[in-house]
């Protein structure tokens, strides 16, 4: 019986405890940074389990990094999970809802969480069976920037890992549904705060002020041909900007505007060419307005790009996975960024997604009140990722 | 003696009590349409005078009006004074300082009031030689739009009255200054408030949105050219907007902007067009950007209007008003409005300046916590005006 | 003997012919909608062959359709090649140059043409074995919109075809490369003409005129927001105002500017988003300046869809073609449009690219002078080509 | 008798003579620089006159200055004349119109020399009586900057003179007004051109180019708010961009814009408020969009300002000027600009203006080709020249 044979069967065994733990951290979600208490609760998880060696508090923050050693030489790989929750208030009426007023795991972490356990667990008991080395990732922090990913990195836990994976459930698939993609597949971040200032005056004397107002949505109205006329059009970017606060008397000019903003990329050509822009845009404000223009622009997560080769043995792998109910597709590119980019950048790794939406049954999305993840998409998720490591060190 | 004569010896008389009168009302200041203790006051000192009649609470504010019946025919005229306090808080460290917290007479009205007090009580001892009608107008509410002036003219008090005088202090002329201008003199005013409704979304979509600052952004860019290409460039016309609150999320598509302004005008003309083309601007933006534009647009205070013959007669009679260092001007146009336009509109007037800035002195701007006037100014306008009365009732 | 195997006999037979048909073409070329003598040329190499029809002039134009019935029962299918050339001087010094001053084949239609006319022979001389029907499409007036495709199709002659094939050489790829595409491979077109009319006048009077260029510049300014915030991150499109013509006197109010421009987009619900904009804007425009605006905006060519059913079929095929030296690779998506677009609308259609660059020189853009084809490039054509026959109807 | 009075008893002599040669140059018009003849018709009529010098071709042009040397002490003054006419096809079907195909007196300089000649002739004739100097300027080249007055001070024969004097006809006044203006009168000129280059492409593929339309717009698009934001609105300040040409394909993206416009004002301080930001907005270009901008300006004509005191004795001395059926009023500021704004620059000045259109008679704009002048005009216009002559050295 193949690696992956005997990971099924110690998965069917565990599926309804690895529902049990999905259902206490969905109960009990932390905010980013503040997850103590899911971090013991995973760090309890192995206290008596015959690893090789678990690192907590991983760069000061709530993560551990748990080795298992395989009884074969081999490569090493890593499977990485996060179990951070959202400023939500939970609106699904589920017997198992949040009891933590206005915070709720919106995004399935609680789930990833849940079938890394378990998988971590059957790895464990079948390490003898392993053909190289696994690190499992239980990563805090992903949805607030600069994230955990990067904290671990810095860790050099991951320095010797040739290999590294991870799943996110998806609410605009159904259930069954397996999504892969090469090459890049999240977009990158990157945030910018700008504060215009000019000068003060008389609504009825502006040739004694500097309109601040004016500079700011000139700014606005001219920066869209960044977008326009910079991006190669088979590449992308979005520019947008959130925040414009010039709040101010209706007959006063206004002194100062604060714009906020953010902006998606999917390659690293986009991204710097729009870093480029913004600061020539921003310059040329200045000059035109003779305002004070601050600046911040700030690289936030990466592209999120998987490699084609470890990628390509993912999908074949995925395809001869052999669950019933299960089909693999290519996964459209995704709007939103994740830090597993981090690790992406330096190892080559690959992030696939596991639908979680039972057929017929509406689809809310990530981050709402509402959200809601198929279990049946957990014991997917634990099987696929079996299949990955099977492939890598089976 | 003439009327004029014997009325500056009156005066001269008075003058301690005039300045007695401008510090108690500037230690007592009260805000626009709630100054019920200085009315109060102002029917009080009225109440033992021999005068023909005074209506009290005006339109139910807090305003007077009383008639002077002169001893034979001729025409009747009208003086104003405004009495309302601004809520500044003061910071003059005089004597007199306003003893309400946040509440100052930076503008001056204390002395208005002051001084035709003074003169009406010597125009009521002296009304036998009155050859005509003088009603002394006692404004609220100047400094707040819709202003007190609209209130006295729809009570027809002022039906009958064929030529009407004002006076302001001036900080930015000098003691001494008397300063008069046939024709537009001071800007009209509008005022516009517009609320531009989007779609809110996720900043890495923007087409599944509607992106209300993009739309608000360049309403403010295209809106410039009403200035510069529709104004008659020998005409003026100024366009603020002093709130851009366009307050969000960074990530967020905005979908709400609200936009406030002012505008100024030195002609009907220019006030029409600034409505009309404001309203195109706000029809293009909503075609263009597809968004939801409410645009309310109203106009507040007209330009105010010297009447060309009753101000030849003020200029010619303040040229010999003969008072020793004392000059008159030509007034330069100014940018402020002032709700005595809406007598002007109905009423052949003369409104005119009188500057308070002892020589060598720095000037303040009215509306500063700093605001000085030298009392000087009050004997100053107490006989420029009786001048004026002299002029046409004398 | 496979049909493949066979075609590929007769092929290495007549490549010296091939070469010498598309030497010829290429020193004779004609103008799109003026390819009389190579229309005619093309019906002069089939009036001695045992074809099954041959429709002549198709559509009143230059073009012929010619059909070749198999023997056994099957689909019916059409192979296209493109013969018209382009008003450039040539530049190659090539011996057997354009003889024509000012046009040259300088797209490698005279390469289409011939490796097609020698396959279609090839075919003829095979078709007891072929199980279906082969329509051999020469088209004229590939280059200028609308096109000859739109024509022949419209006359009926490919009803009743099935699946339908276009090649296309490729000066940015080496010759050995075949490259495919599933989906959305080129852009579909579109253009536009706008006339911006305001009201001229004497430069100091902005007020009296109605300046058309203030309100165009306003335009191209707005529009980029088109591209930014309307068209989704993960499609395209591009707009392009080519020309801005508001020639005029410097110190005269202009009252005319015209525009032109074309987009490009690679989906049906990017074209149709520019088209309902583009009269959002030009209301907008019209509404906010109060000009005459004028648009036509029509629809050119439309995205080149490569049949996901059909497409799959011909990778597979050209995966087993087994010509050495060549590579069959993904084509990447092509800015330029093309219309075998209109074909692949009606019929399930593979649209490919055959590398024609010799390795290690340097690659001349299409519609160059010194545009170079390697002739190399039509043996793997023709073979690739034949390689896709005998997949649908071998 | 006073000189007034000798030199009108004169004036009325004379005037028959006035209107020939008024007539004469009208059918003998010539172009700004060109008018050799008229240079000379003016040299001959002082032929065998006594005066006491006349210097011709002034600064290598047309024009000539005559001096008066007066019998008695006193100061040194100037009156004015141009003589070049337009190239403009006359269209009134006067008996005495143009005899020169495309040329026209459409701006009344011919009759402004004729009544300068027959005054010089005058005062000749009484220059015993005269008190002081008179130099009589002839002066080419008005229409066309940089004009001729530049050149005829820089030939230092007007370093003596004490002040100088000019007449303007003017069609939009009827015959009998003049009209009289202290301080600046006419605007200032100003005139730019801007080159914008950028990179050319292929309309699908903006990334790889640098659009030099889309930056020329943004100029035109932002530049407005430095007549919005920047001129004290009660100041004045014109910005017109006559000519945008960006012709080019519609589908190629453009590489270069020509941008020419002028500049309206009416103070020192606008011209150089629109100097200094014409430079920011083109740097301000250049950044954003990363062309490269070429902005040529420069200062054409001065604000024409009349000296206040001159101007004030010049308006007694026409208050009392006696001749019935005229009127003095203020004139209005005047969106031309006029080259006497030189002399006014360094010689107290005043240049005033006299109706031309007949009561009850369509007024034509100068520079038409219906331009009708009054010849009523030149008899109002050299009797108050003559006033204004006597006012300052009778």
């Amino acid at each position: 019986m193949s690696l992956k044979e005997q990971l099924f069967e110690k998965i069917d065994a565990k599926t309804e405890r690895m529902i049990d733990i999905r259902r206490y951290l969905h109960e009990h979600p932390e905010l980013s940074f503040e997850e103590e208490k899911t971090g013991q609760y995973i760090v309890d998880f192995y206290k008596d389990l015959p690893h090789d060696g678990i690192e907590t508090n991983v760069g000061g923050m709530n993560g551990s990094v748990v080795t298992i050693q395989g009884g074969q030489a081999g490569p090493t790989i890593a499977l990485r999970a996060d179990f951070d929750a959202l400023p939500i208030q939970e609106d699904t009426g589920l017997p198992f809802a949040s009891k933590v007023d206005g915070v709720m795991h919106a995004c399935g972490h609680d789930g990833h969480t849940a079938y890394l356990l378990i998988l971590a667990e059957s790895l464990i008991e079948l390490k003898d069976q392993i053909k190289g080395t696994v690190k499992i990732v239980h990563q805090p922090a992903e949805e607030v920037s600069p994230g955990g990913a990067k904290t671990i990195l810095e860790s050099g836990l991951l320095d010797d890992v040739e290999a590294m994976f991870g799943i996110h459930v998806m609410t605009n698939a159904q259930t069954g549904i397996v999504q892969v993609r090469k090459g890049n597949v999240q977009t990158g971040r990157s945030n910018f705060s700008m504060t215009v200032r000019g000068k003060s005056g008389h609504g009825s004397s502006p040739h004694q002020a500097n309109d601040a107002i004016v500079a700011a949505a000139a700014f606005v109205t001219n920066v869209q041909s960044m977008i326009s006329r910079r991006i190669d059009p088979f590449d992308m970017a979005v520019f947008t900007i959130g925040n414009f606060d010039g709040t101010g008397q209706a007959n006063v000019i206004n002194d100062h505007v604060q714009l906020d903003g953010d902006v998606r990329t999917m390659s690293t050509q986009a991204s710097e060419t729009i870093m480029k822009y913004m600061h020539h845009f921003a310059d040329g404000i200045r000059e035109m307005y003779q305002v004070d223009v601050d600046l911040d622009f700030a690289y936030d997560y990466p592209v999120l790009h998987n490699d084609e080769g470890v990628t390509e043995r993912v999908w074949k792998a995925l395809e001869d996975m052999n669950v019933p109910g299960v089909e693999l597709e290519e996964s459209p590119k995704q709007a939103p960024s994740e830090d597993f980019a981090f690790y992406a950048e330096k190892i080559p790794a690959t992030f696939f997604y596991v639908g979680c939406t039972p057929e017929g049954q509406e689809a809310f999305p990530h981050h709402h009140p509402k959200f809601f993840m198929d279990e049946q998409a957990l014991t997917i998720s634990v099987k696929a990722m079996a299949t990955v490591v099977d492939e890598f060190v089976g």
